[in-house]
């Protein structure tokens, strides 16, 4: 253990190696919290994902607080590891990953917000590294599907965790909310529906024609009851679509997908959603070839227990990082 | 003081329709709390379901606070939505329900909260109301049994969520307690134990005796050892009673039948519980053709977690509703 | 969406007498929350003061929730009384008081709250009731200024309790958030600041230019020195402005003049603020013959404790309650 | 420091001292909670004032929980320390004090619970020991006044702290709650009206009726005003009467004298009261020869934060130990 | 229900039974907070199981907090019952079980403290009892295991619970802390690794060498992913191993194996564990003739929400009882 | 405002010009969370002022969870601003202040704790920098006072805020705990104690001996009754010593000096402290020309309600940098 200045060294050293700082060095309650304990760099310097966050809740429509989860993420990512026992994988060896701090946000307003999130993505897409956001709420993921798909030159295939369909129209007058983004993604042309995906869906449901536009664009809703109906989880697993490396992937996860139980910092909360377990199972059993963003959404701090939809959330980011090695 | 009616209020609207305040109307967190955002009405308009809250706590054994409940309820179910999935039932289009206040009580006494209790529910079966009371502890669904056996003019048939039997004999020289009103219903002739159900029990318990009362009355109790050791949950469900129009049947939810990860928020957790999930499979499973009243009971706000145990207790009153629809 | 009064509701009572609901008749933790248990009441009828909440809080800058603030001060003023010791009054013999729900907002846009504020205050001015309403955050303030001084066809006086002098530029591009409001109001002759006075105010500041917007516009700011430091609260009290009956006033009570530990939940805390019983002697020392309307802000029930926030916010409203019963 | 055992040899040696558990044998947060770690003790012993817990909260009106005051003030109490600064005074050197158990009660019965309380106290006074209950709610204290003067002979001197007069009358058919001891106590000539006080009262209250009773019975209620606005407080002080050895008091504490700041966990918290600077200063001030008794009551852990008022009530009980000292 | 001082009676009748204290005697809110309500005994008495804690968190990597589980344990299993419904066995009729206090503790020396320990359950076990032991942290159970291994005289089974392997070598220069118990257990020859099992790990993990210790020592370690895919709960438990007579076997339960849904209150929490009703299985399947002791760590009240992880706790030492009335 | 990577270029520039992150940039919820947003720095860059945390409560006697301090300072410290009113200083203008990240600790050990923390601080002073602290637990102050002292070649005056003396000799065996770093400050020769002062000091204590160690060495301590009983608040501050340039002077604040209301979330609260407006006052009284180091203690977040205890700790640490500004 070095006895002086860890973190500070750690931070301007010339050689860092995008590595988390070990526990052994600073005990993990210590230090200036960076995602993952990892160092913080600017984009021009070579690594491979960046995460970063977005502190927005501007758009939501019942409890607010989203926007102290980057924080509170970071703080609770100290606990985090690299190892991933069934893949085998060494994360953080694979992939080199860095902290770049938030994104500006306009707390009251979603359409200047949405300008900030374009620009700051681009920019990191354009240094051409992968990148995990950690939201903020779900109308965050349009101006990421935004930038995403403008890079990639073709509409994205979405993986989306959510208790809810995001697809509802516009309310009090304004297009932009944060249950309107798959809506909003699917009539810009951003995502291909037919191969998209929506994970732990359930009710109850405004009305029977809330799915009406999942039926019309061909998007694909698993509820828990097909979820939990199957014959195994692995069978239900199996029956997701593989992406190939020609089809850039998006994923957003929205925490709300788990149960309250295992989620209960979150705005709008869904009883007899998913259990964290079930998540990594169904995480793990992604087969995406190029995974070119995700983001992690609707996590409200003011609302959690004991940092345990933090701690959900930092799981799955780790697992994300691991579905992100993959093509890189 | 005046019996009834003081607080039986209604919302001043010349065509209401009894229906839920929509969210485009007024944001979910704005507006004075009713139980689903439903209009207030008074017994002499013409409507299917009464919902209405006991504020009494008075005859718990461990965590008070269920005084409480129907007032979080009525703040939490401003997240309720009317559309069940898999029923494919919109069920404020189905039936026409009301929030008619509370039912005072007598803090201090289990004796005249009963009277209190009795009276006010009469008035709502004489107004030919099915109805949902939001409780309260467990002690109070004596009264409720009492009022609706009466009307019924034979012994109900009793749906019992429960972590405990309810069948314990007096404490402190009190007949009445919380875990008291299955033992009384079935002397008094309120309950038919042989076509009544409890579902979710659990120990430990406080000897081998406690189920000689069920024995000798032939009371099916559903452990969660029975539960879970099934083949699979539907098979569970499909071993539960049917009820035939002309069996009234009470529906009594005590919410700590549930698992204390689900509902944190009650007076006497019990670990090894249900999920949200299974509870509403089983309550969807349920095949009732006269469910003339139902309560949803022992939550206890001061001990809830972000509110969702309450949430929990909403998701039921919808479960509920639904099956309340299926004799009008 | 209709801009007004579909929660404008009432109490069905063909002798209702404005009086709250007596915690005799059904105790205090049980019905229907209204402010004061007080009947819910149509502007049409016949009554003095409205009360009514502005579930908004998309222009803070730091901590969200006041969108909460009205459901939970209804459930906390459920603990009010209307005899006020030292003024020997009892306030709702000499008011009629009413409940008249929520003015609906725009979650996402301060603008569009706006509109519907000045429309909901417009008409219940119209009605010839005076109001008081409980946000919100503290831009909501600025659309009751407005709808208030065109009714009065003259600059308001303000009298304004907080810590901060809401006096600052646009932030993020958008000219109006929760601490700016004071700076709108003069710059739209709102109000004459020379007749204002703003109580509570502390640092530490952004700069010493923070000030500058006061001193052009002589708008007095007393701070917590100037309080604390006087030869008694008395002689502090003493010193603030008498106003007569042409002088129509505008009380706006900012939560966050109280210190944190009397009031945590709010969004901006600042050590060193008002105790509960300071801002009373100094609301009851107010000369103020013709208060019109009066607001409470930033109170944030998700950061509250044990609602202590919402009880000094009830207390709040019950002094100014009694402060308006003078000129009616 | 003993190696082995220390706590259970401290419960069980032959020649226990009556005095706390040394944080030096045990740390504080160790061992079996007692009030202020003193031995438990059977009445036969030879100790001088008896510590014991009544855990009721049937009588409230509003917030329950005082029924798990006296666990969680023996854990709290763990923090208590011997030595009082400005008395100089080691107060368990001074008296053999031990703590010995609660009182058993009935949850639902206000009458049964005084039966119980009554004979409880009553051994406690037959054994020559003074005695200090922790509550529990106020309506206890009724029972503690029938025994302590009973054993007396004579109406006793109460000393109360309190928001509240509790002089309120009979409220849903029941004589006796929370807010009706004073007014029984005087009604049954258990207390002297003209040499009592209370200490704390402030408003609102339901009516100017309500100091009606005081003002028949010459019993004195001490406003915040009037503490608050004498010269000092020492001089408020000053104004208390002074009790001789002949007469017999009962200091009666409501932890809601105190400011909901300082004391959140309370069932009917008022805002603007007391701090605990100032009710140490009171209690120091206090001249009573003959303090035979006393209570601490309304302290509600669900509702505390972080203990703070849990911790208030301690540093309550080391005052009127130091009181009892005075004429043993 | 006798009328008077039944705890102090209980603590000190010259014939207790090593009895729960009955409900019916004192309501379970009552009462000074023993484990399950027993009496405390001293070790010369005739019992057969002692319950010791030691409030330890001295050692911990992340959360602290632990230091009070052994109170707050004491004050939950209040709620525990002696019944064991699919054992049908009544542990406290089968067994004579006694509180003994808090074994004393150095709260900043994991050296001096294992010393404490050490003597303290080295008289326990020379008493000729069992005994749990409530921790703490899991850095204490090492000093278990020396005394217990002692007294049996050869290495012992080590039936371990945990989301962690607990096999980490030295932290910041210091050997024991409380990640590193196995590993010493095995250095130290305290335990058999090969008859041991570790039950609940999951990853991430620091690096794939994390399982190199245990690969070595052939000690199995049952993950969430082998638990959860076997075909069934009831084939892995037939998957574990049995214990004869004459293998001495320790126990030791980290709470943070419960999945953090179900006890939240721990240091070191890690999504995707058990839940309580998996857990209750596992510990019903166990065979284990000769289970000379247990502890029970990791729980931290501090980090706890409404006491479901003490309440786990409490669930698991009851199952822990029922595993040591086998062979006594 | 940039629209682009603000924060990262913030950590990054060449330029930088130690000032806080504007609002206006970023709003104060986002962005890494450095003390009062200032950039993170090295100790060979030239800046006036380090601020660091020393994350470490492993010799604390009752509550944990000072370890956290200094991340939630940071988090907390967004809310900070830098115009002082009374002094009408920009404090940030008048110094450059940087986060230079935390002193690494030994959890388990304050011997090997106090390494570092020595071999750190002295860094930070032959950088000739001064600094701030911010703890951690008490006992860590004694390394600071010994790094301290070795830089200024004499002892040091200490100004130290607190309700406990820390005078206390060793407990269990181990000399340094958080009770005691006075007395080894002043046997070691580190603090002059005629020169030196405490604050907020009071009781109950242990015993009347506690203060003779202070009476030995005329240390001065201000009781709570010295500073409100003084003619007024000004007068107690007058009577404060001076402390010229050629006196080095180390200020320590613990948190617990201030009343538990206004810091509930620290580990040993003691009622009737300080209000956080009389901190302010006597720290704006304070005349100290050469303030070498500070550091602000025992903050405990795991305790904290609202963070109204960590805002007191960055009002505090603000007031200390104010100070600092004068001979530099």
């Amino acid at each position: 253990m070095t006895l002086f200045g860890q973190y500070v060294i750690h931070l301007y050293m010339s050689d860092h190696k995008f590595f988390p700082l070990s526990g052994r060095e600073m005990p993990r309650f210590g230090g200036i919290k960076t995602f993952f304990r990892l160092p913080v760099a600017n984009l021009s310097e070579d690594f491979d994902v960046a995460i970063f966050g977005v502190p927005f809740d501007g758009a939501v429509s019942y409890r607010p607080g989203a926007r102290f989860a980057p924080s509170k993420i970071r703080e609770t990512s100290s606990l985090g590891r690299g190892y991933h026992f069934s893949r085998n994988l060494s994360v953080f060896d694979a992939l080199k990953v860095a902290d770049i701090g938030d994104c500006s946000v306009v707390p009251m307003s979603v359409e200047k917000t949405y300008e900030l999130i374009e620009k700051f993505s681009t920019k990191v897409l354009e240094s051409k590294k992968k990148y995990i956001s950690a939201g903020g709420d779900h109308s965050t993921t349009l101006a990421h599907l935004r930038s995403v798909k403008a890079k990639a030159g073709k509409p994205l295939s979405l993986v989306h965790f959510d208790a809810h369909l995001d697809t509802y129209p516009a309310a009090w007058g304004c297009e932009y909310h944060h249950g309107a983004f798959v809506r909003h993604a699917i009539n810009e042309g951003l995502i291909d529906p037919k191969s998209s995906v929506q994970i732990g869906i359930r009710g109850p449901l405004a009305g029977d024609s809330d799915v009406n536009f999942n039926k019309e664009h061909s998007l694909r809703y698993c509820t828990m009851d097909e979820i939990r109906g199957a014959t195994s989880l692995a069978s239900f697993c199996a029956s997701l679509p593989a992406y190939e490396k020609d089809q850039p992937v998006f994923l957003s996860y929205d925490i709300d997908c788990l149960d309250p139980s295992c989620a209960p910092g979150t705005g709008t909360p869904v009883p007899g959603g998913l259990t964290t377990y079930e998540s990594q199972k169904i995480l793990q059993s992604l087969k995406i070839e190029n995974l070119v963003a995700a983001d992690i959404v609707e996590v409200s701090p003011p609302y959690d227990q004991s940092d345990i939809t933090a701690l959900a959330a930092v799981d799955v980011m780790f697992e994300i990082l691991c579905l992100m090695r993959k093509n890189i």
